[in-house]
């Protein structure tokens, strides 16, 4: 999407570690008209998958899978990171190594909110070694449900967490995908 | 707001400890029809306010910020919850305690993303006892930014921090005010 690459181009800031920043517009600061066209670009991508809900994980990829959803006209169901005195009943869970952060946690979604009847899209902001998407996967397949796409803003093309889920068949559309970041020179795939 | 109240009373679940789950439609799973009608509602209220950006704090806060921010076409500013290596720069710290997860934990925002020159709306799903609320507002102090309005979706009318925020001198709207939901019976400010 060449209006999400530009602006990663134009505010995108390289750190050292393979970090890219892009928060002063997509997950600290969000530009609300650009997430807004984010959310219609996943809508033409999966428009004839007969999406029932979008599935995303706390905490930036809420702002993404709730302006996608719109033009879906589905729910966002959300995973949790942590366990709090709020949740109850049952639960499916999964466990997720944050590349940011450096630690493991426990997701959790309740499983009313997601059955085998459901063909969800899942969405996130980033994807790098897939840690996070692979813990939605793991709770897909708890719930039985189909998994009909995944839709992400930025893959770091370079980890292989893309890579690995095309490989296993999976319909992912990443609207950014950046193959290398060295010395602060961004190489775009198919760019 | 009758819409919403109508919706609490059919799927708000009210339980132990003055705890109301509304997790079907507004914190876990998202309805993101209803929660367009919320953003619209803060717009209506608060158009006059000449708002620059949006600021809430992660995680159930940024679907509602997002829904309303892209009413008054301004930027969402979130506050994040634990530290990551991920952010840099100059921060504005301050100490919220959590009411539903029983710890205290620093809140940050990156001062590039808030100043004096903003006026802001604080967008929130729940108001209890304003830890959160209070916790922004010191971060607007700090930006020596001004608070032009405060929407909270679910105010918990009992637990005192609304009453507090609108004695300081705060143009707060709450959507639903809960008074009571003693035995589980919802009562409502205003009806």
């Amino acid at each position: 999407m060449e209006l999400l690459k530009e602006r990663i181009r134009k505010d995108g800031n390289v750190k050292e570690g393979n970090i890219i920043k892009v928060d002063s517009f997509l997950n600290h600061q969000i530009d609300i008209a650009l997430m807004m066209e984010l959310g219609k670009e996943f809508k033409r991508l999966f428009e004839n998958e007969n999406i029932t809900k979008i599935i995303t994980i706390e905490a930036s990829g809420i702002a993404v899978g709730c302006m996608a959803a719109q033009y879906f006209q589905v729910p966002v169901v959300f995973a949790k990171k942590s366990e709090s005195k709020n949740i109850d009943g049952d639960v499916y869970r999964t466990s997720v190594m944050s590349y940011t952060h450096g630690v493991e946690y426990t997701v959790i979604l309740e499983k009313r909110f997601l059955s085998a009847e459901d063909r969800i899209l899942i969405i996130d902001d980033f994807l790098a070694t897939g840690k996070a998407q692979f813990g939605l996967l793991d709770i897909s397949r708890q719930a039985g449900a189909t998994v009909a796409g995944i839709g992400i803003v930025i893959e770091k093309g370079f980890q292989g967490g893309g890579d690995q889920i095309r490989k296993d068949g999976y319909n992912l559309h990443s609207l950014a995908i950046i193959d290398s970041m060295e010395h602060g020179a961004l190489r775009f795939r198919d760019s």
